[in-house]
């Protein structure tokens, strides 16, 4: 009944993330609906995708070609105060404020259960090693994890695991967001607010 | 600062219906993350969809190589119960039911503002051709649209163009969902369940 590329597009679709085999039944109909032309250009901007690789210092990712993400290659970055981020997604987040002059390392996705994978615990010990070789300690590590609850449970386990490797680890500053409203905010960050009114 | 190869993918993503920017980011890094074999296999997948043709009776997709869809080259299908469907989703719900056994004719998404769009006239005119060609008059013509007042509108705007072509126009039956609760439908859906019991 429904064509063949149609099943297996929807297949693949509907094993990413936030896609629904249904979303992705709906945008199959839709992409035959735009003809060969756009059909050409989505396809090979999948295919280019290929091209990026995962910087090996912070696992960021960069145009193959280069050694290094653009924020490792880059000089006039401060080693020594790295920044540890959940998302590729957050680094663009915090680069876009163009107030944070140091490094990043991206972690993954932190599980909810509050424990690191594997793949967070290779990616920290290889952090481990980076700052031994880079003189010992970092000047400050800077948790740049969501303020919840499992977030505030991961930065404590990642803070314990990092023991040693910085002169200071610090999370991002908690209080009203810009725009926000007192009466609608919640008592958590009005304490927090509070404590660090400035 | 993001790599040209995302921001392309993004561009692209962000323009079809129901993904926005931020997801498109996220799918792009979880892409990339997967690694070349699946970054490969998903563009070969939306390559495929060129393959696919839009039956010129019916407008629902065909494998190319075929000369109509499956529903119009089937000789067993009733060709004078003709039933009129907004998206081929809709199409491949009634299918799976199995209870259906003329054609079909997709219009394509019904605008909200309550008028046919020009691709939509053009479909009712070869519609109009086709059934004059094929003798007439239809036995009879189904209208599968959505029991909604837009739905309710455009049903009306298109029984009107479809003025003669039918010995009868219906629409779908309305009444209690199968697996619903009596208190909680709503009072047109019980009104037409009262109307129409049986």
């Amino acid at each position: 009944m429904i064509p063949e590329p149609i099943k297996k597009f929807v297949n693949l679709i509907a094993q990413l993330p936030s896609i629904g085999p249904r979303q992705a039944t709906r945008l199959a109909f839709y992409l035959v609906g735009l003809g060969k032309a756009q059909i050409n250009e989505l396809a090979s901007a999948i295919d280019a995708l290929k091209n990026l690789r995962t910087c090996k210092d912070c696992f960021f990712v960069y145009t193959s070609g280069d050694a290094l993400c653009y924020v490792c290659s880059d000089a006039r970055r401060h080693k020594d105060v790295i920044m540890i981020v959940e998302k590729e997604t957050d680094l663009i987040s915090i680069e876009k404020t163009k107030k944070f002059n140091g490094r990043y390392f991206v972690l993954g996705d932190l599980k909810k259960n509050g424990a690191l994978d594997t793949i967070q615990k290779l990616r920290l010990n290889s952090l481990k090693i980076q700052i031994k070789n880079g003189g010992g300690t970092a000047k400050e590590i800077i948790l740049a994890i969501n303020p919840t609850t499992i977030g505030d449970l991961n930065a404590e386990l990642i803070t314990r695991e990092l023991n040693d490797c910085a002169q200071k680890t610090t999370r991002l500053g908690r209080g009203l967001p810009t725009g926000g409203e007192i009466e609608f905010a919640d008592e958590e960050t009005l304490s927090a607010a509070l404590e660090r009114r400035s």
